[in-house]
């Protein structure tokens, strides 16, 4: 039997994860990469760090070499090699050498295009100043590295993920950063107060915020570039690095008439196979089934779900009677910004209430491990589900240790097809170093049952209608010291038995709290007495201050 | 309608958060504890970390107080007072008063029964000497802090959850550390080969280990006790800690004629009612269905379960309507010792093998997050399954970090019935502060499919017949510098496919590496090429040596 011929488009995450698990299951297989730059198989999510010496040394990042592919897999590695055009007629690929310019033909029985995405570069004035920069791979790495010192300022525009991390590898580095975003809100796939902590740790750092603004036009001297802003700010700066998000890269794809969806992704089915049967992709150039909302489509360009989809893609060539199709993704992502780390799983109140599914949210307030050891950092939780079948449908998290944790349980759970009340009875690790009796994940079932069964009505904005009355149970001294905004009447909550000749049983109840904890309970309290009543959901820390302290400061 | 009263027997874990729920779900009814300690609601999972002084101040343990119940949930607490009879036919309980000695009989609509367990302390010559210890509440704590000082010797007897807490802080705190088990490794609970780090990292500490030996006897003098093991050793001590396990104290339910399991639990249904319908119990006095294998019982004496089962009982008398059942514990565990962390959730090997039951295992070694990441700690996971259906049945991890999170993820997984399918494609919060594109659970779950798949056979020994042909992968400097054990054939993995003529095929093959990945690759050639072979399950880092290096230290 003639050994199969191979022909990788891409030699990063899903493109030498297929080669890799092709190998596995065929010795006899021709398997040739073809790679547009120098390196295959390199760290991609390594580089901001690498930029901020917290990765001290380069040589890490390079994973793998195209002679370590041959020694490890025997696979053929073509760098500096771009393929250009795809006749699926005659099934080959022409080939160009980047070095030569030469073409060339490669045949091939199957082909998989992993070419990847690339940063958005925007067309507009200025945009050609060498002192913009985006960040790819491990060239864009080294040219930001050679372009930056000590005392420099920078403008990062975009803080998603690489812009979150490159703004505090700048600031690592001894630079000064300017942080720009459209959104009103840093990390824009978390709902707003869920980024907020991100936001207060960033200005605590030293980071400037521009939120809300956009950038219009570049102009710049040889001193430096100015950023001109929607808002008619100007940044100047050293440089500038621009990381708004990325296109997949599906030009070749496209000429050769493959089908692609209405946001330039390659369409593959559930064994990543394109419209043309012979030629599959994976990574962050294709779109893939959503797993919250099913029926939906999503594109998450992340190396994890990258290398399964190349994994899958090799079964199905090789093992076509035992290869199980590629789930689908749910977009679990979370970032770290100085000592605050936020983060997400499946689908946010904001992108819920877009789509005009039904949902309902609730936040939560604990800690990351038992209180009573020493240690303990606070963290917020926040879970939506869908009303009918109280399933899960996304959960986010923020706080300082424990933050991955909670997310990755979470998304096992979301995929799992878990409701809230599956929640409340995960039976998680807990000693004193690492959790607690009632996991923070448990407690956001509780809260979400409690609401489902009725025990307890949220709001999710404190109001401003006169006519409710704003009751703040917590102690007095808390209470004065970081008062809550509004006109608000102070019952710490012991006392709140005894005072309910206090309040108007005539007019409707508000109860709040830092954490959202202490005013359930005052809310059970004056359910049963008869008012109206609702808690502020999350508490004070959750929607006004992500920083609002339980506790005064020992004196 | 007169207020509902309710009584509840233990104001700890399963008690105290009974009572809580019952007064956050009905402000009107009467509800008293009776504790027979002096303390309600304290940590106990704090107790050891307080001796050894990782915990500084006692106060933060004593959660709550009598006055802070009734201050914040009105409920009545008498402490120091022991229900020592239920009158089922009344509905009353005969409350002795432990300071004066009086009696008194309470009425009840609800008993709940939450009095916990017990440290077991067996009758055998010499138990009565007051230097030997068990650890149980506060008191407990006190007396064993007044009786410890730098420079001791101390013998812990029984090296499960609190005995190993104990052996780390008594260490911590001064003293010599001798430690005996009966078993032969250390947490029981534990396959013995996933317990074998613990082991290794006790000894790195200077811990005396005493493995597979028991107490018969204890003989003492003015100077020190003197601990009579099984095999005859003789170990000195100035105090003895009992961490040998407990018993439910289940007498005053047994006296009432209440039902009870066959290790003497009692026995409750899905709402925590125990055989008499006005009679609950929760915590650890009570045996539950087990989460894994459907239709068993089981008794987990953690915090955890308890707190999720005394609120069910509450729901259930308060919400009948809405309550959904305690659907059962699956005994999620993990424990510290010194630097190194281990835990399980659902079933052993040993455990599924004991009781009868199909499984197959798998042994994966990893790194906590991306290797390229500065602190990447190694990380061993062993996950068992259903052969059949692929179902997981349980998972056990070892490390130094992100323990706690993986067993979070895969008791997850357990209680959602996910398969080793379901394993590869869970989506986990990777950015290289927090975990790998490809997480240590989605290796477990393709190396569980790769032997599904029939791709490779795994051994769990080395075999010593000398028929088979043991091959070493690993390059040649660490297979000469960390031996394998037996006799050898050293193939370094980028030489083997060229080296095929040097292995005999007419004989069998097992491969084996550091980690078992490189092993598998082999596996993989030499299948393909005809050879009759077997990877080694999770290399001699998973079964020979639990630090095996896979690199050689830096020159």
């Amino acid at each position: 039997m003639t050994p199969m011929n191979i022909l990788v488009v891409g030699g990063v995450a899903a493109g030498a994860s297929f080669a890799a698990r092709a190998r596995r299951l065929n010795e006899a297989a021709q398997i040739t990469i073809i790679e547009r730059g120098p390196d295959v198989s390199f760290a991609n999510c390594g580089l901001p760090y690498h930029i901020g010496g917290e990765i001290p040394t380069r040589d890490v990042l390079a994973v793998q070499t195209a002679e370590s592919l041959k020694g490890l897999l025997n696979l053929d590695v073509r760098t500096n090699s771009e393929a250009v055009e795809i006749d699926r007629a005659a099934k080959r690929v022409r080939i160009r050498n980047l070095e030569t310019g030469a073409d060339e033909w490669m045949a091939y029985d199957k082909l998989m295009l992993a070419p990847g995405a690339s940063p958005l570069r925007p067309n507009m004035p200025g945009i050609g100043d060498p002192r913009i920069f985006t960040l790819r791979n491990l060239q864009d790495m080294d040219r930001i590295m050679a372009a930056t010192e000590e005392g420099m300022r920078a403008v990062v525009i975009g803080a998603g993920f690489i812009g979150l991390e490159m703004t505090e590898q700048l600031q690592r580095k001894g630079l000064t950063v300017q942080l720009v975003e459209l959104q009103p809100q840093v990390m824009p796939p978390l709902d707003a107060p869920m980024a907020a902590l991100l936001e207060s740790e960033l200005r605590h750092n030293g980071i400037g915020l521009h939120l809300g603004d956009g950038i219009e036009r570049f102009t710049g001297d040889s001193d430096h570039v100015r950023c001109h802003l929607n808002s008619g700010a100007v940044l100047e700066a050293d440089l500038v690095i621009l990381s708004i998000g990325v296109k997949p890269d599906s030009e070749l794809a496209k000429d050769a008439g493959l089908q692609l969806g209405p946001r330039g992704h390659i369409v593959v089915d559930g064994f990543q196979r394109t419209s043309d049967p012979d030629i599959y992709a994976a990574g962050d150039v294709i779109e893939t089934l959503d797993r919250v909302i099913l029926g939906s489509k999503t594109a998450v360009p992340m190396g994890g779900p990258a290398n399964r989809q190349g994994r899958v893609a090799a079964d199905h060539i090789f093992m076509p009677d035992k290869v199980r199709p590629y789930p689908g993704s749910i977009g679990t992502g979370i970032v770290r910004a100085f000592e605050a780390v936020a983060g997400i799983t499946g689908w946010s109140e904001k992108r819920l209430a877009a789509a005009g599914i039904p949902f309902e949210a609730v936040t939560v307030n604990d800690s990351h491990h038992a209180t009573y050891y020493p240690g303990a950092k606070p963290m917020t939780l926040k879970i939506c589900w869908d009303p009918e079948s109280g399933r899960l449908l996304g959960a986010q998290a923020n706080g300082f240790e424990g933050i991955d944790k909670r997310l990755d349980v979470l998304s096992t759970a979301i995929v799992a097809g878990m409701t809230v009340d599956d929640l409340c009875h995960l039976e998680l690790a807990y000693a004193p170093p690492f959790g607690a009796a009632k996991d923070a994940i448990n407690l956001a079932g509780f809260a979400a049952c409690n609401r489902r069964d009725g025990l307890v009505e949220h709001i999710e904005t404190l109001p401003d209608d006169p006519a409710v009355q704003v009751v703040d149970v917590r102690g007095k001294p808390l209470a004065d010291a970081f008062p809550a905004p509004g006109k608000i009447i102070n019952i710490p909550f012991p006392m709140l038995r005894s005072s309910l000749d206090k309040l108007d049983r005539t007019r409707p109840v508000v109860t709040l709290c830092a954490f959202g904890k202490m005013s359930y309970f005052a809310a059970r309290v004056l359910k049963q007495n008869g008012f109206n009543v609702a808690s502020f959901n999350g508490g004070l820390k959750g929607s006004v201050d992500p920083r609002s302290p339980a506790k005064l400061p020992n004196p």
